[in-house]
């Protein structure tokens, strides 16, 4: 067989890889890297939930949990959504992945067939086209900036529609932008894909991890919109490895069936943990978490901004600034490295989110103190005084 | 888009979940169930790996590790492969998974594409064939039986051997029938496919749950072999989720790539206890889990044969019994359905695993201790005692 037919081939590497293992080896070297690269809160597992997962493994009773989740995980979702957004979901609905990352296996799995595709966002998270590709589908970038907030809308989604289209994913707040995606523009999008026939899938990992008005879920629209979310982002458990998805109704027994064979269970303790951190007294840690994300947020986008890195929409949620550099320097890649090499601070290229204007940005992600953030900014101030002008040649 | 074309929608349903959610209905109304349906072995997480896993989570930074697993894991892994097989594996070569199921998705996602067939044993395991769809490919199988010691071979592979054949997943110890493979005839095989550039998947999940002779990894054969293995059947570690995965040196570049997009990563604390379940004391411990495995394997297959069930092929790993019964009854999932009701006993029906004589079997997992599967098989003598004509009519 060709080896040119297998789709993950058409995976491009993530430029943040070679970022992270140069900071690494920096740091062998002695060398104090500031990080800004990695989406990953840095806040500790809040200790309730360390006790929880403790007291369950204690028990050495690890095992394999129903493939959909613990029945009392799934429960305390469906009251999670209901007190949170208002929006009755039955727990046969909910199906705990082993993260987003699993989710995304699941709802594509169940939705995606060869050629089959799917509308995302450019720039957006970069595992979407590959997720979709995985499943033999095509992903469709479409070019979003500050004209429509850095977001799909109804508009851009219907220039694009035509023979083979299957659906969207989109995700508010987003990843690299921190953009969200106003109320009415949601709604209309959704309508509007699934009058057409076409599946939506709402990536909500960042939701409650928003800095101004509250998140809607795309269920709060329509109860046949597929949403991913996971205990990542907002309940700080990445590496965990805990998510859920939401099908509809009718997708229930296939989700069923496929998560069987995907995963047979998301990882047991971890879903232990997930219940725990679903608890109210949790959720007000969680909350003095997100203020402080806040002020993190506030501090970097003013100091970039007075850096002369150009904020095109202030991100509402979410853990990161994608920031316009080419008023500074004509390449976002290099000045990546460069950063890295002459100041010790590691962030994203932009181009690792897509190809449009991708080039001109990179992303900071604010997962530090702010003290350190203001580490990060001095160095990075002193480093453009010094050399602005090398920053084109590496 | 036509939801026909969704390659999940292929996904028939396991039969043994039906059973389990009966079981589970009576033992709400307060029956015993004897539990031989599931794969899982009964031991508790040996106490040395549950310590290191809670000192980990104590620490607080449960977080994303490398996309390829934690590197001080990966070492022990490699020294594992040397110490107990005498193969070289570089351990940049080796990648940790959310299980073997995981493993799956990772070096089926680096093989196939649409259209890529894959030669299976028919009996084998389920999941398989639907792994082989979700990436677009055809299970082709090949129906197996004593004739051939349950497992396949170079000569049955090579007559199926045609356009688009893109390789093969072998297993021994195999599920369901517990049957291993002749070291000469493995090579043989691997040998053989390797010559016409198809790819060999060895799942060695039941590696170390052998009675007789150990097994020899396909890597003895070939480095060209990719290797799927798990902590969930020997080391007990099933809800932990963690498995691994070897490739070839030159695919190395390619599961970086596509691990860092389906998992981001495997969950931390269960890399810790992993890393713990392979020090040499608890290595000492599994020897006796093993031995008590052997004991009632020895134990399960004399009650079976005596009750007029036919082991065709005595295991030799694994944790089943793949047992015959039409001398007993006609229907092997009649017989499982009749043998919960009436019984209370629960196995799995023959037919969860292919097509090829498979209404003829039940499967057995010894994965409770001798006393409960002594009263297990006192109900079945019982039962068939009582009611021997019935069974056909359920
Ligand atoms: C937008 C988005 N979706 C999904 C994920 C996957 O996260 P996880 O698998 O940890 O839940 C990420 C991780 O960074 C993300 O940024
Ligand atoms: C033959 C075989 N391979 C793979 C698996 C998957 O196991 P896990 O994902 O727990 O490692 C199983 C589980 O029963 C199995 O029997």
């Amino acid at each position: 067989m060709d080896s040119s037919d297998v789709p993950a081939r058409a995976i491009a590497p993530f430029q943040v890889m070679e970022i992270l293992s140069r900071a690494k080896a920096m740091e062998r070297d002695g060398r104090d890297i500031v990080h800004l690269e990695i989406g990953e809160p840095d806040f500790p597992t809040p200790p309730l939930v360390v006790e929880a997962a403790v007291s369950f493994i204690r028990r050495g009773e690890v095992k394999y949990t129903p493939a959909s989740g613990l029945p009392e995980l799934r429960d305390a979702l469906a009251e999670y959504y209901r007190e949170r957004y208002g929006v009755g979901v039955g727990p046969e609905r909910i199906f705990v992945t082993p993260g987003a990352s699993g989710g995304f296996l699941l709802v594509l799995g169940m939705l995606l067939g060869p050629g089959s595709k799917v509308a995302l966002a450019d720039p957006g998270y970069p595992c979407y086209p590959n997720f979709v590709r995985l499943f033999g589908g095509e992903p469709c970038p479409v070019p979003v900036d500050d004209a429509t907030g850095f977001h799909l809308n109804a508009e851009s989604v219907r220039r694009l529609w035509g023979e083979r289209m299957a659906g969207t994913i989109i995700s508010s707040p987003a990843n690299p932008t921190g953009a969200t995606m106003a109320m009415p523009v949601m709604k209309e999008l959704v309508d509007w894909v699934h009058e057409r026939g076409g599946f939506v899938v709402s990536d909500e990992i960042y939701h409650g991890l928003e800095y101004g008005e509250r998140s809607h879920t795309a269920l709060e629209f329509s109860q046949r919109a597929f949403v991913v979310n996971s205990f990542s982002k907002y309940f700080g458990l990445t590496g965990w490895r805990l998510g859920w998805v939401i099908v509809p109704q009718d997708g229930v027994e296939l989700a069923e069936r496929l998560a069987q064979n995907l995963f047979i269970s998301a990882p047991a303790a971890s879903q232990i943990a997930g219940l725990a951190s679903l608890r109210e007294d949790n959720l007000q840690e969680l909350e003095r978490r997100r203020m402080a994300l806040a002020a993190r947020r506030d501090f970097l986008c003013e100091r970039l901004e007075r850096l002369g890195f150009v904020v095109r929409v202030k991100p509402q949620g979410a853990l990161y600034v994608f920031a316009d550099c080419s008023q500074l320097v004509p390449d976002g890649v290099a000045f990546a490295r460069a950063l890295l090499r002459e100041a010790g601070v590691a962030v994203t290229p932009g181009t690792d989110f897509g190809c449009h204007e991708t080039q001109h940005y990179v992303r900071f992600c604010y997962t530090a103190p702010i003290l350190r953030l203001a580490e990060g900014m001095d160095r990075i101030e002193r480093f453009l005084r010094r050399s602005p002008s090398r920053v084109g040649l590496v």
